[in-house]
């Protein structure tokens, strides 16, 4: 059986990045910047104050000086006479000839004269291009644009940027004993939960989720949605992919065309998945119970997502956790124990969710981290520790 | 001058929550749920089969028995005779009789009869309720709905939810050097990047964005866009509200009817920072200096918008760092240094921004957290520690 690395990293192979598309910077929020965002202007774009108060020149000071002129922010001055001030505000150019700023509380104001202490050249200035100058990289390609990110777009005046188009993903689910969410189920039928959970996550990593319905365990169902799918970006399906007595994805998905890259992988939950491509179009076969599904979207699915949207980061971050139960875990696969993380000081400290079975939708709720204990890893010691996959920041 | 404790406590007091509204739980994702999510089936609905296999009666095992029937997921069996053995699979209805479930890879299938070993009571089978009962409560008022929770949800047959409003946040940006971002700035002017990067914050924390424009230096212009935004749930103006000449927000507040609760918070970036209520609407003056802005708004507007969303959790996770090079800080005020944090086994180590001016916008790039130094504390030794507000998972 593949190890997840193996798995992730033939999954890597399957993807493409997706042509980047222009929009509008307010409507790219979350978005993937496609190209590299160059500075087309400094910022600051002139010499200016830091601070309200005096304009001057330092070699004149101390002095008590004429007061000359006004600088509000927005307006360039005239050159600052030599032997004089000039009232300045935050923001405002600095005059030509002043090279230092000193600030209201520090300066005594008479109105038509003000008396200034010593400074030093460049006090309180801020210098054109300090904060980026012109033709300088600002944004990475690959960069998630963020509230900070969208901040210095906005300055260098990026009204429009280019960005990844959004991978659609189509979501076939597979099953006799499914029914949708507006159905009561009948006893032995289960609400299809997994395809509505993955487009949430979709959306999340930044794709669009078509739910194309659910077919039934017959092999020309799934080949008609799969053949649909396959107009998208990306196909996910959801069970039939066991070695059970009606598991006909492997077969339909290659009879609709998919070449099947591999199935199985050592893992617990989600060992039965099966990946592969269509022409372009990457495919992946997930197992049907809601916990497995799920958990190998997030190891394989988000990743390939992330790839095709081109982002710098495919991976989430990893921590050291304890574990302070400890966990007998038989040799074979990998486990991803679903977990709350609370920190301890410099620890962190994994709570692991009591049900682990692959059927409990409630360890899915309000969790933190995977918790990873590798293939090769056997027990943990109570108060042991292991790598968590961190799905949110605590 | 206020502390930021006090501020954000002050701020709490400011708002209240908003009502709620139904949507479909395919809109839900990032929501914020107004109201407990009470199972109203049990999960699994019926006893099931964990596994591909035979069921059968333990008591009898081990045995070969005749296979008297083939249960599919889906399907209501009928019950188990008495020295017998049904084909099952995984998530099928147990058969009424049967105790055990033995999975193919342990059973010897000869078609019509099936070798099994010896089994326990219970074995692969997951119990009726076993996941959440009938009554109990799946999920809590207050929770964001990632995919976890979707999951649940779908699975109980919830097709709507009730979740908090999204509040309607008015953007009110105050400056004679302000042009829009289609505008290239003449020398002395910038671009109102605040607003665009507030009106991304305020959609990742879950409200709605207005940007109703950039007011002059001028009471009555910002008096006139004050009185629009006030029709919105909460107010941000930026810019105008320190005691600079041009400084008009907080005289055109009061004039539009806000009482202002507070004015000053002993914090850099962001002290002129100004909030109060006109009726129940909150009203935030945030800094005109872009770092500024952002940083109050993260200290005291994202808080205050989760607190009207009822969300459960209001405040971002803080951990221990490592400043390497340490931090010189003057008495007086708490410092929010943007850092990028990089994990070192289990302790975390922050990389502060190298300019922390608060007009850098490319110190907001990329960052992972703010780095607070209290008000209170002094110089931090090269290696020692601070506390880190995280933004984001590391």
């Amino acid at each position: 059986m593949l190890s997840v690395a193996e798995a992730a990293a033939r999954t890597r192979a399957l993807v493409r990045r997706l042509p980047a598309e222009e929009v509008a910077l307010d409507d790219a929020a979350g978005r993937i910047l496609a190209a590299d965002v160059v500075a087309t202007r400094s910022l600051p774009g002139v010499d200016n104050s830091a601070m309200d108060g005096f304009a001057a020149r330092c070699a004149e000071l101390p002095a008590t000086l004429p007061v000359v002129a006004h600088v509000p922010a927005g307006l360039v001055p005239d050159p600052l006479p030599p032997g004089s001030a000039a009232r300045i505000m935050t923001g405002a150019p600095l005059p030509e000839g002043a090279d230092t700023v000193v600030m209201f509380e520090d300066a005594r104001d008479a109105g038509e004269t003000v008396e200034l202490p010593p400074s030093r050249e460049g006090a309180n200035i801020r210098r054109m291009g300090e904060d980026i100058a012109a033709g300088e990289r600002a944004l990475d390609a690959g960069t998630r644009l963020g509230w900070g990110e969208i901040a210095l777009a906005a300055a260098l005046g990026c009204a429009r940027v280019a960005v990844t188009r959004r991978p659609v993903v189509a979501i076939v689910a597979t099953g006799d004993e499914l029914v949708d969410i507006g159905t009561v189920p009948g006893p032995g039928q289960v609400v299809d939960s997994t395809a509505h959970a993955l487009a949430a996550h979709i959306a999340e990593v930044g794709g669009v989720a078509r739910h194309l319905g659910i077919a039934r365990d017959r092999e020309e169902d799934v080949i008609a949605l799969v053949e649909q799918a396959l107009g998208c970006d990306l196909v996910l399906t959801t069970g039939g992919v066991s070695a059970g007595d009606h598991d006909h994805v492997r077969s339909a998905l290659a009879a609709a065309g998919v070449q099947l890259d591999f199935w199985k992988v050592a893992m617990k939950p989600g060992k039965p998945l099966a990946a592969g491509r269509a022409g372009h179009v990457p495919v992946f076969a997930l197992p049907g119970n809601p916990v497995s599904s799920l958990v190998a979207f997030e190891l394989f699915v988000r990743p390939a997502l992330l790839t095709m949207l081109g982002a710098a980061g495919v991976d989430r971050p990893r921590a050291p956790v304890i574990l302070p139960d400890g966990y007998k875990k038989p040799p074979g696969r990998a486990h991803y124990l679903r977990a709350w993380v609370v920190r301890d000081g410099d620890r962190l400290v994994a709570a692991l969710h009591p049900q682990q079975g692959s059927h409990m939708l409630t360890s899915v709720v309000g969790i933190d981290a995977l918790v990873e204990i590798e293939a090769g890893g056997g027990d943990i010691e109570p108060g042991g520790t292991a790598t968590a996959i961190l799905l949110r920041a605590v």
